[in-house]
């Protein structure tokens, strides 16, 4: 065969640090953080570390689907057992990608034997399990992380960035919300309403958590809630025209004090039709106000007091893709937009960076600890609702 | 001089209903309802009525600038008290257009004069005021209205339709808010900041008002509130740089529950930078959603499930200038927007409408009804701040 | 009759200056202008000048309806024959509401006879009329404008004196549009599209001329123009179910040079499905761009260099309703949305002052020159169609 | 070891067609392109080929970095010279990813041997040049692509879906502008400014040719154009601070008349302060008006005409992220947006289909075909722009 001129490429002449990575669950989120994976080897240079994809974990009876993970994927292979994959010592780092009620019991398992964890969000089903995997998490030593991706967009790392260096003054408001309309019609069979079916979780747990993650994020701790949680379509027929009875909270209004003296409303929702994924949020200051939302997540709006000596004074959209944005080396050139994707390849760059120069994931990742309050806020907003009062959100000895 | 040709109008031809005007207070509203009587003598045509605008009334200390705006706004004379304005036997239509804690006693003086009333919004200071106005107006049996303007603009009256009509189906949730920026810098001075100054009215009740008027125009009667209150700023400097202190409330957050069972967000703040006039509401139904701003008045956008058969769903900017709008009689060709004032100009065609024809103010004006429940709302909010709870809307025997 | 404590209006204590009016014409355009002449009585205080509403003039045929028009909007009476109203002494101004093909004659007439004049656009049907025109009114001496309306929204004002003070620094480009769909469906009556019925003036007459007019307003003069001109609908049927064939343009395309070196696009069209009223242009400087659009008109849209130092770069969204607006005395307070109607307030504005101080109509309003100007380059634009060339704009010895 | 429970991938159980890869070319492009390559072997299942990444081309005095680049982004090798790259066996498709004036003899010479090919856009610096690459791909009958990486963004190719199914009618109007800002300010070095550094192409070459793309992939053939191509900034500082003088073009602005009958306006700067990336087009047809813009990508912008029926017309906001979107398998789910980076994900995938599965790369893909054609178009603006004439596009002989 001519292959004149052609030189092999010599992969020992590069030594970057390595992480060895154990995959449970290869779905939705199993494929974004591979994808993360993938592209964290090549998109920046040097790269931060170089994921080794060394196994994927699914269950026995799904043996078939997750071989073929393991091919399509581009992993060294695959365990059909957490219990055996958390052992290989290859890996040092555990990314459960599984569905909610499946997030404890792996992670716990996985610190305790001493691999840094990724967990996809919410942490887990209650406060109780959350709080017994963030002890074990903070008790191993190990770096764990969870799944709040949308820290990692530019615009929302700006914003965080903005408010920290006082260029937004005093914060007085929050105004959150997190909406999608997948519920909005009672007819829809509830296999097609992910929040009402599997493990039921509900649409706080699935996404009303990430509003209330990036409201801590970006303001302060919240000190109390007061919420009403509602389910308008309590059954809904199963694709053999069967009515199921549904219990999971279709809506959620809440509003909160903030321990830095802001207030603000934070709500999510299944049953807003029109809304596919309408992620927003708006901040009020002093000296200015910000909003963001995931539909447009490239851009941020920008109110600031002082452009108004210009006599230019109004919210500027801002492209968050020059240069500056501290995801940059992450992102194509100014003005080529990047996609939902590249808020868990940012979060995923974190991560490495954290494990192999020995970093703290916090403040700019959300770790155990947020997953654990984030779990007490949704509770506590649960339980106003039924009470009829506003709560405290106390996290005690932790 | 030459005048060859020239026939002087006839006005003896023309026999329209004519209502007398007795104008109390010539400030930003009282321009803003006499702007509406004269656009509407001319507007459309033939004219609902034609209003006569007999006396304008100011304080007697104030007699100059009554008098200029009697000749500025063509009053045919004036009055240096309402207690003789309210029994000139030309007038039959009172609006009141003073300041807040002024809105009670020539209100119920006026009704119990026999004349028809318009009153600016908040209806009064108190809730036991605004009982004692409601009471009056209701036992003399004239028509008695509140300016909500909004209800007037063409993008809201449709949005009331759509959703009388059942098009977006059942309602599951409401997110309305009034946002202004006037308070945002604490250095702004009081004067400069109208919630705090003057009548110290807050937030609540001067903007506040008019989204939750809203949200019972659009969605139905409230049931439940919960709320948060805030003042952030409790102290300004005044023009003479001596600092006083406020208690006029800033920021409000509320979740509500309405009879018909939705839920919803109402929020009011003085303190959003950069929001000059933010006055914005979603509806989300089982079969569409509708959102509204007031910075862009002219458009409703709308998401209809039964589009999606088309292949292209979502949302669909309208612009609410066309024939079909139910004041197109009242507003210029189609795609020539109208401003705010328009919301006015609509409500009192509506008003004299009821008037001469002796229609019913409701269900598309206020009435003082509204005001009192809204006024009862308002002050539910304040208590549930204060006291951590959910309180429930009861009007009592009214 | 009780009236106790009333004391008439004094209008002999105000002593404004007062310009007679004689309007021909009360369709559209009519309503418009005698809008704002009441508006301006009281709008603003003091009061640039009494707009005194001397007489409407119609034809003779339709006397019954110019009779009801001076009624309706005020004028002391009416003439049937504008030789006639143009002699009446009582007037200063005669303004030309008729259909573009009445521009001429009257015009001159007028203006010969030592009036001012403000006439509705386009100036006229032909470059020759409108020199003859132009040059009429040049030797009468008098004021002479040109109801390019669009020249006083506050935004547009905004953009002139942000060039004018090289805010932007050198213009490069301009791309400037006016399109509506009426036209759009081949389906629609003859009657339904005003543009093809009545005079048949045509889109680039109709409302090319006030993007043309912007575009040297906002920019330079234009030197020269390559065009496109179609009509793609040659017939319709009228309400009658007959066939009528269609000479009028439907849409215009064409690129320029202009004489400060910038070059730009103007596009005009009448068949644009979905654009009611689309009226926006874009310039883009060396340091800085602007854009605006008549369907969100209270906004101008900013970019500028040195906004870069922020951080926060992007187009600014400016509410141009604040105090420092021009037009703020003739404008609601900031954030309370004027409508397409202020346009036509804030002109006649200018033209009254320039006619009781006897200032200058230039630069901010449109003149006769203006307007023959215009009518030059819409000339242009269809010759270079036809022809396939570039051609120069050469006014000739004006 | 302890890997208990371990089970090795088996990659020969998966049997997909597989396509070798030979990149030449590793900066901004070929990264794009590897990018995809990486992502369509597992994003999509079952992959519709398997691209294997073969050997990667570089200047020989630029050995190390392409060394390098054959590492990062996981090419088995490397070569110094394209002449031998194009021989390998193994290699299927050359990926031209080389600047402009580098695309021509590669391609050619590839396409001689037999290869697929696929290079970036423009085609050539030169008619000839493109003519002569187009007439050598077509003689070798080999599959060959031009990266015009737009046509395959999900909502540019519902647009074409829509006015191929004739859903907005009779096409009358095209409106296309590709915008940035990079060279806007005068004192922009040279370096910085992509389009007049380096081949110095200009603006036409470099991003103009995408907008006549689209214009013809969703319109028609262009039959005219006439144009205006100015260079403002003819010389511009280097980072050594001397001036270099700066032939490229800056801003071209062009009407054109299309083989359907449609009319428009094409348009591309360089100079557009503000614009990062506005790649933006409007159709009207006699039934509806379709827009996008590439900063906001995930949507298209509909209005069609029956769509009026219910009462709410206006232009819809359509998020073309659902799974009737065509790139659905490549796409992330509905309202995930995607990112820049996927028209180029979705344009090789469709490459690699056509190579397999041996199917027409149009009329969805760009072919040497249109490379051709588009750069005879630009080469007819620029000798408009001299001449001052409307020039006819003749392909000759093709």
């Amino acid at each position: 065969m001519n292959m004149q001129g052609f030189k092999e490429t010599d992969t020992k002449k590069y030594n970057f640090p390595k992480v060895g990575i154990g995959l449970i669950g290869y779905g939705f989120m199993g494929k974004a953080h591979t994808n993360a994976y993938k592209k964290l080897s090549f998109f920046s240079w040097p790269p931060v570390a170089i994921p080794e994809l060394v196994a994927v974990c699914g269950l026995l009876e799904n043996e078939a689907q997750t071989q073929e993970a393991a091919y399509r994927y581009g992993y060294k292979g695959y365990y059909n057992d957490w219990n055996l994959l958390i052992k290989d010592p290859r890996i040092n780092l555990i990314d459960n990608c599984t569905p909610d009620d499946v997030h404890c019991e792996p992670c716990i398992a996985a610190v305790e034997a001493g691999k840094h964890i990724m967990c996809e969000k919410p942490l887990a089903m209650t406060v109780a399990d959350a709080k017994r995997m963030y002890d074990a998490a903070r008790k191993a030593k190990v770096k764990h992380m969870l799944g709040h991706n949308y820290r990692f967009i530019p615009a929302v790392r700006l914003a965080r960035e903005m408010i920290q260096n006082g260029v937004i003054g005093k914060i007085y408001e929050f105004r959150g919300r997190y909406l999608q309309s997948v519920g909005a019609g009672p007819e829809n069979l509830i296999e097609d309403v992910w929040y009402a079916s599997g493990t039921q979780s509900g649409i706080n747990l699935g996404i009303g958590c990430h509003i209330i993650d990036l409201a801590r994020f970006l303001v302060s701790e919240i000190k109390t809630v007061s919420g009403i949680q509602k389910t308008f379509n309590s059954s809904r027929l199963n694709k053999n025209n069967n009515s199921e009875s549904i219990k999971a909270d279709e809506t959620n209004f809440s509003i909160v004090e903030f321990e830095n003296g802001a207030v603000g409303s934070i709500e999510s929702s299944g049953i807003s039709a029109g809304r596919l994924n309408q992620h927003t949020w708006e901040i009020n200051g002093s000296n200015g106000s910000i909003y963001w939302d995931l539909e447009d997540l490239n851009h941020l709006y920008v109110w600031l007091k002082n452009t108004a000596a210009n006599a230019v004074s109004g919210f500027t959209k801002v492209s968050v893709t020059d240069p500056k944005n501290p995801f940059a080396s992450l992102s194509w050139p100014p003005g080529h937009n990047i996609g939902w994707e590249n808020g868990h390849i940012n979060e995923i760059a974190h991560l490495l960076d954290c494990i192999v120069n020995n970093k703290s994931i916090e403040p700019y990742g959300a770790t155990f600890y947020d997953g654990y309050i984030i779990q007490l806020i949704m509770d506590r907003i649960r339980e106003s609702s039924e009470r009829g009062k506003k709560l405290e959100i106390n996290p005690g000895e932790v």
